[in-house]
Order: structure tokens, then C-alpha cells, then sequence
């Protein structure tokens, strides 16, 4: 799959491919584009056109990652400086639009109709969960029901879909193939449960450039909520999310401090395990092969994974 | 066609509603779904979808009017102020990617696969052009030849396919197929270069707010490439591409001026006349009908729009 994607990261204007690569090479877990090639070989051994999904899956979520870094004015990613750092926001605005056409482009060649329909939908999810975010997660009116409906399309989605796909190119059963649908969106919403979580939770404060970026960025996700409803300094929470944000690394001590001193992330994890337990009983009809047992410890791992 | 798009822009996120009625309402010419629509029936009534198709096109083009404002940093557009000068850039990145998905989704809805597989193509070229624009077309080493494979791919690429798809849903022989690609490419060449003079024809002093932009921004075009290799006043050019670029009306006067004085416009028209030719010769052999005639109208128009 990774040779396919660079090959088809080729172009005759050289800075999209630099900037196409610079991502694509910077070593992401590439676990949604694993999630389809696990699902499309439950049965059998991989289908025709499987690697083809993966990497559409793959380039659907880098062009989100890419317009991501813009619009969160992100200028580090996965210990390297993001494109629009490098290139600007210009370059990565369009190499977006390109990895986006690709992975169309990619899709059409499996000549799978259902496939391109259940991607095609998670796109547009996606981006209704970013502008969702955008006007919604700023504020510490946000409940715990909209956080979930963003990251259900944010994130969840992608997961949802790429999981859903594996199954259409393998042939299976629709019935199946929405137990697939259902899979991936619950590990989807472990995942993004977690990475808000290690956001707080991993941060170092060494070198931590890459950690405490919501609460300096100022957008709220779980671990405050749940916090700001307990009533826990509320008027700290306030200061720095409905206030003048300061990119204030004090702050950031003292947030994570709350948080780990008053069991906020066992709470957030109460929620999560929610989804864990929906994951797992949405694959338990499919056979007990080597390829089942990895989607299980995946589960397991999404749920307290530290990096 | 219209309807149908109002009614894809729906969503549940207020603000994605918002943006993309914001350009789709704000009247542009519709020629590329016109294109679609007209080429879909040079033998027959309108084919089942042509009217999903023709409003698939317009989406792909707003997406990427929405994300071209935000690479220019432009502030006014037919008129009205741009989406990303209302509500901010990361709006303008996110709500293009979702019409984007919203134009794949009405494509998968015509269960056409050749249909995708052009305009996915399409799309692709069009980001490539548009990123040889930006490392390529804020320099007066800019040749003709890149120019026109800039507006190749930015342009001419999408008035191809929205040309071709119309023969393609109708059924039409692929030879017949490639006939309409071949006159949508030479429209949008004709069309690009037009749009590039009257950048500079149509400047008003008074409210020109919205021509003479090429210049201001500093990005090279035809006329400029022409005067130019002409060696008329070379300094001037010089000093404003490759110098410091100064958002100077009176420069802009003697731009237009030594345009106008030296007939540029007149040799950008030749070599928009050579693609008039090939256009009229690529719709040659269809039947002499009404909509035939419109094209060919059409043609003549694009040569000496005045807007």
C-alpha cells in the first residue's frame, strides 16, 4: 500500500509531490487504511482492489490532515514541522484538494459503486464535524452530546467507513458489512476519546511542542467538560477558555494537574469503554482467525494506548 | 439544477449552510453545468442524471473558487465580499471540502463510472494547475507554454470533462465522447484567456475593485508575458513582478495603458482565435440542432465577452 500511494503521489509539478510526501513519509500509525485491509481478509485472503481502498482511505485522511494543520494554524505534527509551516498555507490547502482527487481517483478504479458511495459520505461528514468543531468547541458551553457528535463525524466516520469498505470489496453480506460499519465507528470514537485524553495526559514538559495543543489552542474536548461540570475550579476553566486564551504553559501545568489529581481521565475512559464494549460485540459473529484476534487486541489497545 | 444544489447544501452544521449558499447564490454564470447540460443533449432530451451531473460540476467549481479566494487572499467576487473575508479561512478550507464530497456523492448517485473517473481526473489536474500557478506565475521567466498548461490544468481541464461527462451519461460512441472533451478543452482555453485579458480591459478606476487583480497581486499572465517579450518599457515589468510588489493603481494605469497602445489584447486574441478554430471543428460532427447552435454561439461569445 505504501508503494502504491507514492506512486500515485507522482506529478509532474514537483512541489506537489514534496508536500504530498512530506506527510505521507512522516510515519502516521496508518492504522485506518490497516483497518480496511484487516476487514476486507476476515474470510478469505485479500480481495482484489483491497489495497487500492487502503490507499484511497489512507489519502482521504492525510488531505484532512493537511487542511487540519491550516486551519488549526498547527505548525507541528508527528515530531516534524507540518506542511503549511514549510510550504504555507497555500500549498497545503491545494496538495489537500490533490491527495482528495487520488483517492477518488483510486476508488473509481475498483469499479465498486458502494464503495465510492460509503467513502464519499464519510467525507462529507468529516468536514461538517470540523466546522461543527469550529464554532462549537471554543466554548465551555459545549455538552458532552455535541463533543460526541463531533468526533463521531470527525473521526468516527473515517473509521466507520474505512471498516465498512473492507467488507463491500470482500463481497460480504450488508448485514456484515454494518457490523464492520458499527466496529469502526466505536473504535473511531475510543481513539478520538483517547487522543483528547493524551493530549493532556502526555504531555511533556520538555518537549512536549506536540502535546497541550487544545488547551492552547483553546478548543475544549472531554477531559474539560467533564472537568468544568464537576464543578472543579470553574472559574480557572473560564478564564482560559471563554477569556483572552494565553498560550500559557503555567496554565497547562495546572490543568493537567486538575485533571489527574480529581480521576477526570478514568472518567473519560468510563465513557470510552462504552464504545469498547459496542466494538467488540459488533465483530463477535465474524470467525475466530488470526486476522479477528488482532481487530480485539486493537480494541484493547485503542483504550489506553500512550501514544 | 439550482434546486437540486440547494437542497445538497443542506446540512446539519448551520455555518457549512451558510458558506457554501453564500457562492453558490451569488450568480455566477453557470457555464461549466450549462456545458454539461447542453452536451448531454445534442442528440436526445435530457438523459436520466444529467441534471445530478451539471449540478456535480458547479460543486467542484465552487470548491475550488471557495479555496483559490483563500490562496489569493481575495476579498471581493462578483460583487460580493468572498467567504473567507465573512467568516474567516478555515470556513472557506472546510466548506470546500465538503462540497467536494457533495459533488462526488450527486457523481456516485448517476452510477456512472466513467462520469467519475473524469471529473475525479479533473479534479486532480485542476490542483496541479493551480500549484504550478503559484510556483511558477509570480515571475516574468513565466513562458507561454507553461502559462498555457497552467490554464490547461486549472481551466480547460473542467470545461473538458463538465463537456465530456454530458456525452458520457447520454450513452454517446467514446469517439463522439472525446469530440466534447476535446471542444470543452479549447472553451476553457479561450474562455481563461479572455478572463485574463479582461482582468486588465475591463479595468474600472472607479469601482475596479475586482479587475486589474492579476497585477495587483503580482501573478503573470498572458498580456504581461506578451508585452513583455515585445520589450515593451521591460523595466517597468520588472520592477513590479520581480521586485517588490506595490498594490499601485497608477501603476496599474500604465499597465493597461501599454497594453491597450501596443495592441497586446489583439495578440492574446490570436491566440484565442486558434482555439475558437479547433473548438468549432470539434463539434462539427454533430446534428445541426438548436443546442448545437447555442454552442457555437457560445464559442463566439467566449472569444469577445465583455464580463
Amino acid at each position: 500500500m505504501n508503494t502504491l500511494i507514492l506512486e500515485r503521489l507522482q506529478s509532474k509539478v514537483e512541489l506537489v509531490e514534496q508536500v504530498g510526501k512530506h506527510l505521507v513519509l512522516s510515519g502516521g500509525k496508518r492504522i485506518r487504511p490497516l483497518l480496511t485491509l484487516a476487514c476486507s481478509r476476515l474470510f478469505q485472503e485479500f480481495p482484489g482492489f483491497a489495497i487500492h481502498l487502503a490507499a484511497a482511505v489512507e489519502l482521504i485522511h492525510t488531505a484532512t490532515l493537511l487542511h487540519d494543520d491550516v486551519v488549526d494554524d498547527s505548525h507541528m505534527r508527528r515530531g516534524e514541522k507540518t506542511a503549511n509551516d514549510v510550504w504555507g498555507n497555500n500549498a497545503s490547502v491545494l496538495v489537500g484538494d490533490f491527495l482528495f482527487s487520488r483517492a477518488f481517483q483510486l476508488m473509481v478504479e475498483t469499479r465498486n459503486l458502494e464503495v465510492l458511495a460509503s467513502l464519499s459520505n464519510a467525507a462529507a461528514r468529516i468536514t461538517e464535524g470540523e466546522v461543527l468543531q469550529l464554532t462549537s468547541a471554543y466554548s465551555l458551553d459545549l455538552s458532552v452530546e455535541t463533543y460526541l457528535e463531533i468526533i463521531s463525524s470527525k473521526t468516527a466516520a473515517l473509521f466507520a467507513s474505512a471498516c465498512e469498505v473492507g467488507g463491500m470489496i470482500a463481497g460480504m453480506d450488508p448485514m456484515l458489512q454494518n457490523d464492520l460499519y458499527e466496529f469502526g465507528h466505536s473504535l473511531g470514537m475510543m481513539f478520538q476519546i483517547r487522543d483528547d485524553v493524551l493530549d493532556y495526559l502526555a504531555v511533556s514538559f520538555d518537549s512536549g511542542k506536540e502535546r497541550g495543543c487544545d488547551f492552547l489552542e483553546g478548543k475544549v474536548t472531554l477531559p474539560v467538560i467533564l472537568a468544568y461540570q464537576k464543578g472543579l475550579k470553574t472559574s480557572f476553566w473560564k478564564n482560559h477558555f471563554d477569556g483572552e486564551t494565553s498560550n500559557n504553559l503555567s496554565d497547562l501545568k495546572t490543568a493537567v494537574h486538575l485533571l489527574k489529581d480529581n480521576d477526570i481521565f478514568g472518567n473519560c475512559n468510563n465513557i470510552a469503554r462504552k464504545y469498547h464494549q459496542k466494538a467488540l460485540k459488533s465483530i463477535n459473529k465474524f470467525p475466530k482467525t488470526v486476522i479477528w484476534n488482532d481487530l480485539k487486541k486493537l480494541i484493547a489497545y485503542s483504550l489506553n494506548r500512550q501514544s
